[in-house]
């Protein structure tokens, strides 16, 4: 089998939230750019449980919807942060991160309206850098805007983006998570084989489960914060099961725990 | 370790596009349900190619975003069509269909927009049934409206919704895939096993997996149409790997092929 070039994208979220607190303020959507390619939009609303829920919920809504209709990434930013400060009067804030893979452009684009870096890994080598300029959330000041990064789409990039809660993991019990150190021992850990018959590994979810595990290890099973992980990786395309390398799957996945509980008041049909 | 009785939801969705045509004229998108769980869309846009794909995008983004305002699935299937007619004149039509997982109700509502049947598998022993009465695509006719099913989330249910790509694979050859019964024997010969100890299976990734790798197989690996499957699955909740059961992790995933090619003209910030 030859080896090739063709790239594969994969992206991966994973998120608990604060530990005893049933719903996690904490929201990621995804969506379609209508010029090709993908956005994610994470959104971490103040404090945690239902009513940052609420707010994390239109943030995100606001900025999809916009991202949806090809308004560049900059501009639904700026949006969302004007819908909220003008809608909760600049009373709440929360934190925005959009990251896109634009596919007309051929870049990662990352937003971010958070104090959270962002981690950036790019080469065979694994080389290291944080997204870290000051950037601040929205919803509070005006004309608040988002710090962006352009990076190009190339093999071997892995993006990691998160909310505050992996930051400040193990802090309460003396143990704080490294966060660089822990991503670069992962990714060297997990270095895929070059053998084309090397079965496809899904690098960013395994990362992205590393990571959230790490953090509630760190905090003793109990997290003190709602905690999202996403991680976002160009890597060798795996060879196609199908025998034609041009048959191109694009898959999707939601998996989530149904909690126990009564039925509501909110007919679906 | 104890048995119990959480469940899972898992949702996969595993689409290829027509052969030799770069962009699949269907479009799936999910997006979390304000009162609690999750709604996906599915659409197939008239024709294949780029104006298959302008016109399921639209659908798909006025759906989700109706849904995401927590319009009920009824109302944003009939508004999605009224939308599309208008915009188009009466002259284009997609199909629409939408599964959403409501908390709230603690009911899957199926709504169909399309000729193609739904299959519902449910219990400990497989019954399977087909939600397959007459249904309309939108976009044409006036006053068109969904055929809506609710059923409960209880263990070992699976719904798969398809595009007719699915339905039609095969034929051009003079073999049909007979989708129920390739469902009814995949489920059976993948049961988990009930030991505790077993590794948690994705049972609605494999299954969507195997359907469209079969579909792919009968086209003899040049798919006719587009094709896109969605399985969606209620299931025991693995055990959690974090020592404690009540962390509940969420995840989302989405795995893609980058098409090599040039960039274009919409800068992204």
């Amino acid at each position: 089998m030859d080896s090739y070039n063709d790239l594969e994208l994969q992206v991966a979220v994973a998120k608990v939230s604060k530990y005893a607190v049933s719903e996690s303020g904490d929201t990621v959507e995804t969506i379609e750019r209508p010029h090709g390619g993908l956005s994610l939009v994470l959104v971490d609303g103040q404090r945690s449980g239902k009513s940052a829920k609420a707010i994390s919920n239109i943030v995100a809504r606001k900025a999809v919807s916009l991202l949806a209709d090809g308004v560049r990434d900059g501009a639904a930013a700026r949006a969302a942060h004007d819908y909220l400060r003008t809608l909760r009067s600049g009373q709440v804030s929360a934190t925005l991160n959009i990251v896109s893979v634009d596919l007309a452009t051929r870049t990662i684009v990352v937003s971010r309206n958070s104090h959270c870096p962002v981690i950036v890994v790019t080469g065979p080598n694994d080389s290291l850098s944080l997204l870290d300029e000051p950037s601040e959330a929205i919803g509070i000041h005006a004309r608040t805007r988002p710090v962006i990064a352009e990076l190009p789409i190339t093999l071997d990039t892995h993006v990691i983006v998160f909310t505050d809660g992996l930051m400040t993991a193990g802090e309460r019990h003396g143990q704080p998570l490294d966060l660089t150190a822990f991503v670069r021992d992962h990714l060297q850990a997990h270095e895929p084989a070059t053998s084309a018959q090397t079965l496809p590994i899904f690098q960013a979810g395994t990362l992205a489960d590393a990571l959230l595990a790490r953090a509630v290890e760190l905090d003793q099973g109990r997290p003190g914060d709602d905690v999202s992980v996403v991680v976002l990786s160009v890597v060798t395309r795996p060879a196609p099961g199908f025998g034609d390398r041009d048959l191109a799957v694009r898959r999707l996945t939601v998996r989530f725990p149904i909690p126990a509980g009564v039925a509501g008041a909110f007919p679906a049909s």
